[in-house]
């Protein structure tokens, strides 16, 4: 299915989605909503990890937190099943891949506990809604993701590097970047670093740790945000017993509008 | 002691208070430093008071949650000990006070889990810098709190309504009391509701259901803020086996800046 031939309801796609009819990227799906990033992990850790994000907001920006026993986002997306209503799940076992699906109701398990997290597509609708090119989207490639020398605070049995993600900002539009994405920060806020990358521990900015490699033109000014990949790298590195997240840009598409995170 | 005679720096300050120097109000000490409100809870409903936080960011705006197994709050206060570094403290068991004391040590128990809150203090701080009048300050008495018809988001066994404070506010100011405002997401934010009472089941503006009441004058509008006493509230009517709080007006004095908390 064409995602201009989509329906631009929220509701509609998670029941196409839900019913096998759509198992895409959902870029550009529903655009003006907000999408998620999902992950899942047993109660015994749930604790650590809603900390962990608590201390490192501008990583691992908290959207909702569905409790064991449920898997109704009730403020996001109302009436939603988290255990159907993504294209694509992943299933981790010890840090280990073990199952790429379209659903995860073999794995469910009443112990589980959801974190929808916020997604940089908000932020890039933003920079875009106000003149900001990016070189990612205008490439149609992924943005350049960086391993960085900044530590975030560990919770429990979570812990390590911040990732961030890069893009190339015109210098003279750095200043409305912060503006911007200030606006948001519940979906990474404003930037970690502005300019020189190895400030940040970043020995190539030609050379991303994840991601595409993105140019960074003269004249333009490499501008670094932090990166939802933050959480499912600390999540994993932890090696719970049992992890479930979305695939990558598989994400869940929720009933919340972008403008509705804005907190001015 | 004085007020006035006392170090203006919260470390010296702290130690004051842990020596059994000061076991006063903390009102005008160490200014310009964020004061938080305290909330012990044992670790087995530690979890849904930190998601019941999570979901109220207004009313329960965490600072910081120190875990389990430890005393210290490295971010807000490296070196600092909340056994002892409060002037006093209050003593819960199932939900009825059971003490008041100078220090928490005979209490203590490894399982328990601190959360630090933000405390209007900051927040009014602001509001003066920015010329708005508080009348509470100026009389020298409490704010008038209320409890309103607004639901909290229920996180496990916490919930209940919110609870608002009021100040007067001269119409020409409200708009600038709500952009100062939203500058501190992490004592409060912007305000739930302007003007109107009953529209947030207020039904006497002249009765408030805690703290004093304070006239609203010709050409002022009544302006609330979510409210502190909300978390304490919501986590005694849940009757926790044991919980521990700060004493009115007897809060935790930070090393961090109000200015630290400004999210723009």
């Amino acid at each position: 299915m064409q995602v201009s031939a989509l329906p631009p309801n929220p509701v509609e796609l998670r029941a196409l989605i839900r019913g096998g009819e759509i198992s895409t990227f959902t870029t550009g799906m529903a655009p003006g909503h907000v999408q998620a990033n999902l992950v899942i992990l047993p109660r015994d850790v749930a604790f650590d990890f809603l900390l962990f994000c608590q201390r490192n907001p501008k990583p691992c920006p908290l959207l909702e937190v569905v409790e064991a026993g449920s898997v109704e986002p009730k403020r996001f997306a109302p009436g939603a099943d988290l255990r159907y209503d993504l294209p694509e799940y992943r299933v981790y076992r010890y840090g280990e891949l073990e199952a790429e699906v379209t659903d995860i109701v073999d794995y469910w398990r009443d112990d589980m506990v959801s974190f929808l997290l916020g997604c940089s597509f908000t932020f890039d609708n933003a920079l875009m809604s106000n003149g900001i090119p990016l070189r990612h989207i205008e490439q149609g490639v992924n943005v350049s993701m960086f391993i960085t020398n900044i530590d975030t605070e560990p919770a429990g049995v979570f812990s390590g590097p911040m990732v961030v993600s890069m893009r190339p900002i015109p210098a003279d539009k750095v200043v409305r970047a912060v503006q911007v994405t200030t606006r948001f920060p519940s979906v990474h806020g404003s930037p970690v670093h502005i300019g020189d990358p190895a400030a940040i521990g970043i020995e190539d900015i030609n050379r991303s740790d994840m991601g595409d490699p993105l140019e960074v033109r003269k004249g333009e000014v490499p501008v670094f945000w932090a990166c939802g990949v933050t959480p499912q790298a600390v999540a994993m590195s932890s090696k719970p017993p049992l992890m479930i997240t979305h695939s990558p840009g598989h994400m869940f598409i929720t009933d919340v509008r972008d403008e509705d995170l804005a907190v001015l």
